[in-house]
C-alpha cells in the first residue's frame, strides 16, 4: 500500500491545480473522436427507404419554394423544373448530385494537431452558437457582448474535447455591419481551432473568409482546396429556402468551404406531428439544399443537418433532448448514412438554468446524436434555454459530459495482460488490488479523471462548502478564463487581420441583408 | 388556429394539476418496458469468449472461497472439488448448471397489471435500496427511519415506470431483529408492486416470504411455483461468498424466488484495474453464485448481476456513471446474453447532491445499462452519494429520466398515415402544422409530456420564482406524498400480516446473523 500511497501522493500534488485537468497533455483520442460503436438504428432498412422515397416525392411533387433568383437559376440550369418560385426536383438528378459530395471532410485549422475530420466513424464537437444572451452565476442573464463572446472563445480553446468553434454569444454591442468582422477576428485570434462563418450576406461571408485566410496564411487558391471553416444554412421549414441562405450556400460552395444544411423541422409546428413525417420533411429540405452546393461546385463539402425535435403541444414551445428528439437523431443518422454523408446533430436543452434538467436533457440529446452516428456535434457546450442563452456553467457541465464520451469512445483492450489472471491469483480471495504490480503499472491512466464531478465523501464535500455541480462549474469557468493561454498567431498575420478589419470598417462594413 | 387553441385550452385545464401527469391512465408501455433496440456491444464475439474462458479458468484454478459449510456441501455433492473453504469449479458442470436457469422470469405482483417480466427484450425498473440515509431539501441528510422508508414506498407506488420495489432507506429506528418484519409489512401494504427481500439470515428470509405470501393470498406451494419477490446476493469480491449470502441463495432457490447475483467488482480496488480483468472476475463470481441456485433447485430464477465500476485512483473512493461503468455495462450485457440470462444493472452516481452531476452520472449509467441490454434496473430512482443516501428530489429527477426512456422504447410507426404527405401538401411552403387535421388527430399523445422539466420561456419561468429542477422536484415529491393513493389490500390479509408481525416480534424476531 505504501508504494501506492506515495505514488498517489505524488500524483495528487501534480494534479492539485485544477488546470492540469484542463490543459492535459495532447490526447489524440480527445482531439479527434472515433466512435466505433455501430450506430443505433431506429428504423428498418425498408422504413428508411420509405422515408427516403417519400421525401423524393415531396421534392418532386410539392417542390421547395426558393426565394433566391440566383439559386433558382442554378437549379434550372442543372435540369430541375422551376415554376415561379417553386423548384421541383427530379429524384434521379437529386441522387446523382448528392452522390458527388464527399463522405469524409477534413477541416484545416491553424493550430497544430487541430485539423478535424468528420464523416463515417469520425466526430468533431463544436461549442454553442448564436445565442442572443449570456449568463453566469455572477451576472445572471444579460444581452451578449463581444467581451463575453471572447470569454467563450477562451473556454473553447482551453478544452481538447472542443474541436470546432461556434459563435457562442451574439455580440449585440457591435454594429451589425461590422459585427462579422469582429466575430471572425476574435474567433481566429483567441482560438486556433476551426472557425464558423455566418451566412449574413455575400459581402460578410467574403470578409470572414478573408480574415480566416489571413489567420491561416493561405492564398485564395489554397483556401479553395480545403475547408478551413464551416457555416450552417437553415431551411425555412416547411419547404422553403430564403434568399440569404441560398446565397450563403452558393458562396460556401464556390469557396469550397463546409456547408451544413439543417432544416428547422420542429415536429408539430413547422413539420408534421409524427416523427416519420418530420423526417420526410427534414430529408427533403436537406437534400434540396445540399443539391445546390453540388450544382455550384461538384464535390464541395456538405454535412447532413438534423435538428428535428418537437414542440410542447400545450404551449407551442420548442422542446429539446426529448425521447422524440433521440428517435429523430437515430433516424437522421440512418438517412445520412443512406447517402454516405457526414451527419450533424446537437447537444440541446430547453432548461432555463444550468441545472439537473439542463444536464439530463443535454445528455439525452448527446446520446441520441452520438449513438445515432453523428459526425458533427453542434452546440456541444454552453447551450441553454432552447438556444436563447449561452451559459458559462452549462459550458463546463457539457465539457465534463463530452470528456466522458471521449473516454467512452476509447476501445477496451482484451489481452492476456488486461485479463489480469496473474493479478487475480496474486491477490487471492478477499484481498484488494490497490498494491499489485498490475495496478501500479496502469493506475495513472486507467480511468477517466473528472473535471467537474466531485467524488469525495459527504463530510469532505460539506467541509468544502457543499457546492453543487453548478457552483463548482462556475469556479472552473472563472479559473479557465484566468488561466487561458492565447494560442500563438504570428504578428504579421495578426497585423494583416487588424488592417483588414480597419479597412473594411472604414468602407462601411458589409450589407448583411444581401 | 382557433380550434387548436380551444382544444389546447381544454387540455391545459385538464392538465393543470401536476398529478394528472403522475397518475396517468394505464400505459402498458410504461408498465412493462420492451427495449427493441439491438444492444450496444463493447466487445467482439471472440473477446467475449476470451473473457468467458478466462473466468472459467479462474473458477477452476483459483476457485471461490465459500464461507458456508452448507453451500460447500451442495457444491461438493454436485461434483465440484472442495479443498478446505475453496470450491474449485468444473467448467463443463458450471455451464450445464447455468443452462438450467430460465431466460425469462415473470414476477407476480399483488396489484393488477403489476406482474413484471425480465429477460431478453423485457425490462423492469426498481427503486433505490439499502441506503443508510435519507435526504430532502426540507430536512437535509438524516439517518433513515421507517416513516421515511414508507414515503419512498408511497413514491414508488405513484409512478408507473417503477415496477419493482427497493428497500430504499434503511429504517434505523427499528431494532434489527424485527426490522425485516416492518420493512416487508410496509412494502406489501404501501405498494402493490413486486417486493424485495433482504438476505439477513434464514429466519428473516422465511418471515419476509411469509408476509409476502399473506399479502398475495397464496399458499406455500403456489408461492414456490412463481417468483413473487427478489433478493440480491453480493459476492465479497475478490472471489468470496460469505455465509449469509450463501444461505440467502439457498433459501431463495428452495423457495423458487428470484436471486440476483451481483459481484461488487470495483475496478482498481476489489477487482483488476482493467475493465477486461474486472469483467473476468465479475463473471466468475456471478457464475459461481448462480450455480449454487441451480444445484439447490434446477430451473430456479436467477439474474446475472453487473455492478462493475471503478474507484478514483487518487482517493480510493468509488465512482459511478463513469465511462468505464458504461463500458462494463455494455460488456456485462454481452456476457449475460452469452448465457441467455436476464441482466441486472443500475442507475447510479457518486454525487453528494441531487444536482447536475447526479443527473449526468445517473443518465450515463442508465444509457450504459439500458442500451447494454439490462433487464433489471436496480437503484433506478433515488440513489445518491454512491448509495449512502436516498434523496427525495433525486427520486423525482430519476423518474423523469425513466419516463423519457419508457417513451424512447415505444416504436415509431412508419406508414402512409404517419409519413404525412397529405398534411405536408395541405400546409404548403412556409406554413405551420398546428391546425392541420393530421396534427389535431394526434397532438394529445404525439409527444412525451414531462413531469419535472420546465419548457416555459425564461420570463414565465422567472415569474414563477426561477425554480431550478431540484427545487421543482422537491415540490413534486411533496405533492406525490400528499396525493398518494394506498393500493387496496383486503382487510383479512392486512390483519393476517399484522398478527404475523406481532407474533414474530413477541417471539423475539429473527437472528439476522445466521
Amino acid at each position: 500500500m505504501n508504494q501506492v500511497q506515495t505514488r498517489r501522493g505524488g500524483r495528487s500534488k501534480r494534479m492539485s491545480n485544477r488546470q492540469s485537468n484542463i490543459t492535459k497533455a495532447f490526447d489524440k483520442a480527445w482531439r479527434q473522436w472515433k466512435n466505433n460503436y455501430p450506430p443505433v438504428e431506429q428504423f428498418s432498412a425498408d422504413e428508411i427507404e420509405t422515408i427516403h422515397n417519400a421525401s423524393l416525392k415531396v421534392l418532386s411533387d410539392n417542390g421547395i419554394k426558393v426565394l433566391s433568383p440566383l439559386a433558382r437559376d442554378y437549379y434550372a440550369k442543372a435540369g430541375m423544373t422551376v415554376k415561379g418560385e417553386i423548384v421541383h426536383f427530379d429524384p434521379e438528378l437529386v441522387l446523382d448530385l448528392i452522390g458527388k459530395a464527399p463522405p469524409l471532410v477534413t477541416m484545416k485549422a491553424r493550430g497544430e494537431n487541430r485539423d478535424i475530420t468528420i464523416g463515417r466513424n469520425q466526430v468533431g464537437v463544436c461549442t454553442t452558437g448564436g445565442t442572443p444572451n449570456f449568463s453566469d452565476l455572477q451576472q445572471g442573464r444579460k444581452p451578449g457582448t463581444l467581451a463575453k463572446l471572447q470569454d467563450f472563445f477562451r473556454m473553447a480553446q482551453s478544452f481538447d474535447v472542443i474541436h470546432i468553434i461556434g459563435p457562442s454569444v451574439e455580440p449585440q454591442d457591435v454594429p451589425t455591419n461590422i459585427r462579422h468582422l469582429h466575430i471572425t477576428q476574435s474567433m481566429t485570434s483567441y482560438t486556433d481551432k476551426v472557425p464558423f462563418v455566418y451566412f449574413r450576406g455575400t459581402e460578410a461571408v467574403a470578409d470572414s473568409y478573408g480574415i480566416i485566410r489571413l489567420a491561416n496564411g493561405v492564398s485564395k487558391e489554397e483556401f479553395s482546396r480545403h475547408p478551413y471553416c464551416y457555416s450552417v444554412a437553415n431551411s425555412n421549414s416547411p419547404l422553403m429556402l430564403d434568399d440569404l441562405m441560398c446565397k450563403g450556400i452558393i458562396d460556401a460552395a464556390l469557396a469550397g468551404q463546409l456547408m451544413v444544411l439543417t432544416p428547422f423541422t420542429l415536429s408539430g409546428a413547422m413539420a408534421p406531428v409524427t416523427i416519420a413525417g418530420a423526417l420526410v420533411m427534414q430529408n427533403a429540405e436537406a437534400l434540396a439544399g445540399m443539391c445546390l452546393t453540388q450544382i455550384v461546385n461538384p464535390g464541395a463539402p456538405v454535412c447532413y443537418g438534423s435538428f428535428t425535435s418537437n414542440v410542447d403541444m400545450k404551449t407551442g414551445a420548442p422542446a429539446f433532448g426529448t425521447p422524440e428528439y433521440v428517435k429523430a437523431a437515430f433516424g437522421s443518422g440512418q438517412l445520412a448514412r443512406r447517402y454516405d454523408l457526414p451527419m450533424r446533430s446537437s447537444g440541446v436543452t430547453a432548461s432555463n438554468a444550468p441545472d439537473a434538467q439542463a444536464a439530463y436533457e443535454t445528455q439525452m440529446s448527446m446520446w441520441g446524436a452520438l449513438m445515432g452516428g453523428c459526425n458533427l456535434l453542434l452546440h456541444g457546450a454552453g447551450w441553454l434555454e432552447g438556444g436563447l442563452t449561452a451559459s458559462a456553467e452549462k459550458f463546463i457541465i457539457d465539457v465534463e459530459m463530452l470528456q466522458m464520451f471521449a473516454e467512452l469512445f476509447k476501445p477496451v483492450e482484451v489481452s492476456e495482460a488486461t485479463l489480469g489472471l496473474d493479478a487475480i491469483t496474486d491477490v487471492g480471495h478477499g484481498g484488494h488490488f490497490f498494491g499489485t504490480q498490475h495496478t501500479l503499472e496502469r493506475f495513472e491512466t486507467a480511468f477517466y479523471s473528472p473535471l467537474l464531478s466531485d467524488w469525495s465523501n459527504f463530510e469532505n464535500w460539506q467541509e468544502r462548502g457543499s457546492l453543487d455541480a453548478t457552483q463548482r462549474a462556475n469556479r472552473i469557468y472563472l479559473d479557465t478564463i484566468k488561466n487561458y493561454d492565447e494560442p500563438e498567431l504570428p504578428s504579421d498575420r495578426k497585423e494583416a487581420i487588424e488592417e483588414f478589419v480597419a479597412k473594411r470598417a472604414e468602407e462601411g462594413g458589409a450589407d448583411i441583408s444581401k
